[in-house]
């Protein structure tokens, strides 16, 4: 989903600075909130903001804002499941959405909404699993013990367990989450309100975004009754005002070596870039195919579009010479810091050298995983892969398996293999065709396993032949196929040429993965680690740990920006809209915009900047005061945050919100949605 | 056309090695060569060899290989032209085209011939014009002594006269071409064999494509009859065989300075590369739309994917970490030998950093100038622009007007804007909506020129609006236009929009040029000539000029290399086609090879890599042996050569050619053109 770019690597951050930081709950910065704003933060108020913030499984961020399982989060992040309720006939995405009572909020097909319910440490466990260890055993030990502490945890398949690294394996948290699985649809506006102005003004600010939708989670078929929730500001955020966003950003890599940032800023962003740019043409003219082909591809190219503007933002920042000099001289200093120590020197040093070694490594092995061991692409071709690959994992101890089918994994894997969401055979050919041809463009027409994959065929004729003979767009027949293991799977496999293709590659795949998490992962983890340890054992909790897709706190203020040597406002308000408004896409206004003016209040603030610290993956944030309540919903950062994957600039990176009162204005005068206007404002009817 | 990418900045290399450089005519390291392979180059060879081969104006290379005027280039060369003759009923480019007679050989509406007849020296008066000037004046005055020296010697419509500055400004000489306009088609293979192996293997080798077109030249309607011309080789050249490369090469950066290959690696390329990607994607998709949209789009995918793979191979280059490393210290080293000398110190140095302001100020003027001077695509928007600006310009003095509306500038000018090649509205509003979807993404949605250019309507009515309203698709309204200067353009544009909204946004154009042409173009010029003749001074023409789209000679020989640890061999067969053959494009064989299978010699030798040091601009370039006859066709380099721009790496960068033996067989035997085998080989029948 938007912004979510998960990183793989995560390593500790230097000391923390002005509103900097996404913060663990249980490691708050109260002190330097209350010297910077004079409030003081309890642990009360903590304890409620955690328990009411929630994450959706999918990548996003979200909120309960009322007793009855109401939860808060982005349009984007309800996106794919609008799309997937929606058919030729009825669509959603364009025409927004309203459940007038209970009875009329449908299933989305694949959202999971998780809310933290525990936290334990597991540190001891894991650092002596992997005492003395190092290579394929290190990553062995490593993953099964991890495999080990999730099960135990997982007693219920609505629970979800996960062994969180801090600090870059300074901490290892156990984090045990209440899985909602039932979550649905009450509200979407239309489309182009959510993502008004679309991609020329995606991360940008001034901005006038209605990006929100309220889905609701369900327990024994009935709205779930919840002790924790976020209660309504009357009056929303001012200029100045001290804000909290309660999220779970996806990852920062603000401690990479030098050789790893280069391997970012020279192979990995600038090929995902081309890459992206050139599925993001296709999509852009598949489009063209007719009104039915853009409606089912106008959430991938969405997708694309976004990443395409969020990875630009990050290569830029490591393109920027000042920056990515203070980045350099930087690990120059702490080497020669650690240099002064001959045991510091000889414990840590080592370190970036093998870090580098790995890099080096990791690029040369680069396109043989992205086309072999990730050669999927659309939905039915993921299926087939996950079918074939289960069989075979699922028989084997969980501690021994690939980690996303360990036990504790599987309740996600399946949700996604059974989803009822809609297959485009039209579009899983144009993508997969896409996916044949840049595999034999990058691994070369020759290529042993190029051939092996095309034979004669082309890449569009193999496509075709895969998606027309295939099966498993139906969901009963992929839960026959998983439910009857290997023998199901050697049955199917006869008469779907699909699940014969996975087949017959993934011994391939399987191969290149043995190589990476052989020999790649566990140089990098172990010696990740040892360069973290070095700066942890320095800075200890006196900072915040990367972002790792988990419950975070940063804090700041409505503030504005200086941009271009002019003065940015931080709030806009809902007569701006209409004002910037052309009539033509993405600058339309929907139908109820206009009909509604007359009865708006025009100067109602609209969206809002302020100076908290945010990354992919804090779409669908609240944005709370000091009191704890709603003032906002975060939906995107400015193009300035975009470097912050590798650091904070706090004169410039700035969240971007919908301000709480457009939210009821809108509600309330637009939508006729009273009824989710008198959830969220229970006393003010 | 193919791998023309002319750098926009040229400057002199340091001492060449091994079979490096694009030498010069008249400073052709004869004894190098003697010694390197024990041959002695004559001066009536290289004469011979000089004025035998020739430019194509759009791009190429080309050379004369009959007293009847014949031309030899590659079909890639000469794509436009054939895909221009070509109708939605007769499709050149798919089936080929052979003339059975001179009669049938039908003229090519935009390719031009030039033949360098005369160099003369101009360095004295080019120096003397700018002496003691600097900043827009030093520009003003080159421009106009350049316009001065080019109209005194473009004596006939048939002449072209050019300035050329080799080693960056250490020698200024006039060259004098002759001019051929009427350039008619002969022979052309079909696109499946000339580009077997399309874009996957573009730039790689082993290679089996016959990329050749033949054309001949006319004078008064007649075949030209030629003084000199290329005999054909009997045998063809073997493995390790010395070879030369005769052609035009288009421009290599062997000596920018270190913040100008930062520029390019960090800004430049990423961003022409993922802009090229967008469209790829976009051309890809768009052949979707139908036959005749696939047809009369192939072309510009063509370029856009031969641009990809080649920038992406500079980019690589730059990249490549020791590579990089070199340059800067090599740089360093040069500095500090000329800081050894108080007066060089004085003199040198400070131009070092002059260059990297211009930089940084180009940097920030990059979008301005793309989205505003350069605002065009496809064919009609730069007929209009044109027009507008030629009326303007054409009321001033001659060394006033803008460089490309000179007096000597003006023929080729006028031979692009009166060209009879069809024009294609659906694709024109193609090109155009996605070119003003991306100047509103890059200059942002509130730029006042955005507004100005979309007001309230999408890219795609703006593009639509122009299109559909415009006459400009006739020539003869264009020529009309043309000939009546600013007051024909006046009553023209109040009818026509698209001529209307050129000369709309004209003013914007000429502003962001201006401050390029002031500020910041005479100051790279005018320190790339100090640095160059820091170089000039010590090296002076013992090395060889960088690359200028001048006629050059390099030599080298028949050579394999190693790759990935395996030796490639140096030549393949024209049987290798056959067992490569998949039936699917872009391995599909055209039928004429599948039915002339039995009658062909399988082992004749198809493609040949060789060491000679060429770049883009090279293709269509003849391959000759030591008795300067042809023995193959240039038309690629090896993935290896594409760092060519920046270095030459004589272990593995290698020119990829046809074999003349190939070419002869498959006329004779493939395509019945005993004719065109007769006339290369006249004592052969």
């Amino acid at each position: 989903m938007k912004r979510l770019l998960l990183a793989a690597l995560l390593v500790a951050p230097a000391l923390a600075s002005a509103d900097e930081g996404m913060w663990t709950f249980n490691n708050f910065p109260k002190d330097r909130v209350e010297k910077a704003y004079g409030f003081k933060v309890t642990d009360a108020w903590l304890d409620n903001v955690q328990r009411s913030s929630v994450r959706l499984a999918q990548g996003c961020s979200a909120s309960f804002v009322s007793e009855r399982g109401l939860v808060m989060t982005n349009h984007h992040c309800a996106h794919s499941c609008i799309e997937q309720l929606s058919t030729k006939e009825k669509d959603f995405v364009k025409a927004g959405f309203l459940a007038k009572a209970d009875a009329d909020e449908v299933k989305c097909p694949e959202l999971e909404v998780n809310q933290l319910i525990e936290i334990t440490s597991v540190t001891a466990r894991m650092k002596k699993a992997t005492e003395g260890k190092s290579g394929r055993d290190f990553f062995v030990a490593q993953r099964g013990e991890q495999a080990a502490i999730e099960k135990e945890c997982q007693t219920a398949e609505t629970l979800r367990c996960e062994v969180v690294s801090l600090y870059r394996g300074g901490i290892y948290d156990l984090y045990k989450y209440q899985r909602y699985q039932d979550v649905r649809l009450v509200f979407a506006p239309e489309f182009a309100i959510a993502f008004f102005g679309g991609d020329p003004d995606n991360f940008m600010f001034p901005r006038y975004d209605l990006d929100v939708a309220f889905v609701r989670v369900y327990e024994g078929a009935k709205p779930a009754k919840l002790k924790n929730w976020l209660r309504w500001s009357a009056a929303g955020a001012k200029e100045g005002e001290l804000t909290f966003v309660s999220g779970n950003p996806g990852g920062t890599n603000r401690k990479l070596t030098v050789a790893q940032l280069e391997y970012q800023r020279d192979t990995a962003l600038p090929e995902r870039l081309v890459a992206m740019a050139e599925m993001r043409g296709k999509l852009t003219e598949y489009a063209h195919r007719g009104e039915e082909q853009a409606r089912h591809s106008n959430a991938t190219l969405f997708y694309v579009e976004n990443g395409l503007k969020a990875l630009t933002g990050r290569l830029e920042a490591l393109q920027d010479k000042p920056f990515f000099e203070s980045k350099v001289k930087a690990e120059a200093d702490f080497k020669a810091a650690l240099a002064r120590d001959p045991a510091n020197a000889a414990r840590y040093l080592p370190a970036f050298d093998e870090v580098a070694k790995a890099v080096t490594a990791q690029k040369k092995l680069r396109r043989q995983i992205e086309f072999k061991e990730r050669l999927y692409a659309g939905e039915l071709m993921g299926v087939a892969r996950t079918l074939v690959r289960g069989a075979t994992e699922r028989q084997k101890p969980n501690p021994e398996r690939l980690r996303e089918y360990s036990d504790a994994a599987l309740p996600q894997l399946t949700q996604g293999l059974f989803s009822p969401a809609p297959v485009y055979p039209e579009f899983e050919i144009f993508q997969l065709t896409h996916l044949f041809t840049k595999m034999r463009e990058k691994l070369g027409a020759d290529d042993p396993f190029v051939k092996k994959v095309l034979g004669k065929k082309s890449p569009a004729e193999l496509a075709e032949e895969l998606v027309k003979g295939t099966k498993l767009a139906d969901v009963a027949t992929r839960k026959k196929i998983w439910d009857g293991g290997a023998a199901a799977l050697d049955e199917a496999a006869k008469a779907d040429p699909m699940l014969a293709f996975a087949r017959s590659i993934d011994e391939d795949g399987r191969a290149v993965r043995k190589v990476y998490e052989d020999s790649i992962q566990p140089v990098l983890v172990k010696n990740q680690e040892l360069i973290a340890q070095a700066h942890f054992a320095v800075e200890g909790t006196s900072t915040y740990p990367d972002a790792t897709f988990t419950p975070r706190l940063s804090y700041g203020s409505v503030q504005g920006y200086e941009e271009n040597g002019k003065q940015v406002a931080p709030i806009t308000t809902m007569g701006g809209a209409y004002e910037r408004a052309t009539g033509r896409e993405p600058f339309a206004l929907p139908k109820s915009w206009l009909d509604a003016k007359g009865k708006l209040d025009l100067k109602t603030p609209f969206n809002m900047a302020t100076s908290n610290d945010i990354i992919g993956g804090n779409s669908g944030s609240p944005v709370v005061n000091a009191k704890g309540e709603v003032v906002g919903l975060v939906f995107d950062g400015n193009i300035q945050s975009l470097g912050g994957d590798y650091g904070f600039d706090p004169a410039v990176n700035r969240t971007v919100a919908v301000h709480s009162s457009a939210l009821v204005e809108a509600l309330a005068k637009i939508y006729g949605a009273q009824r989710v206007v008198d959830e969220l404002k229970p006393g003010k009817k």
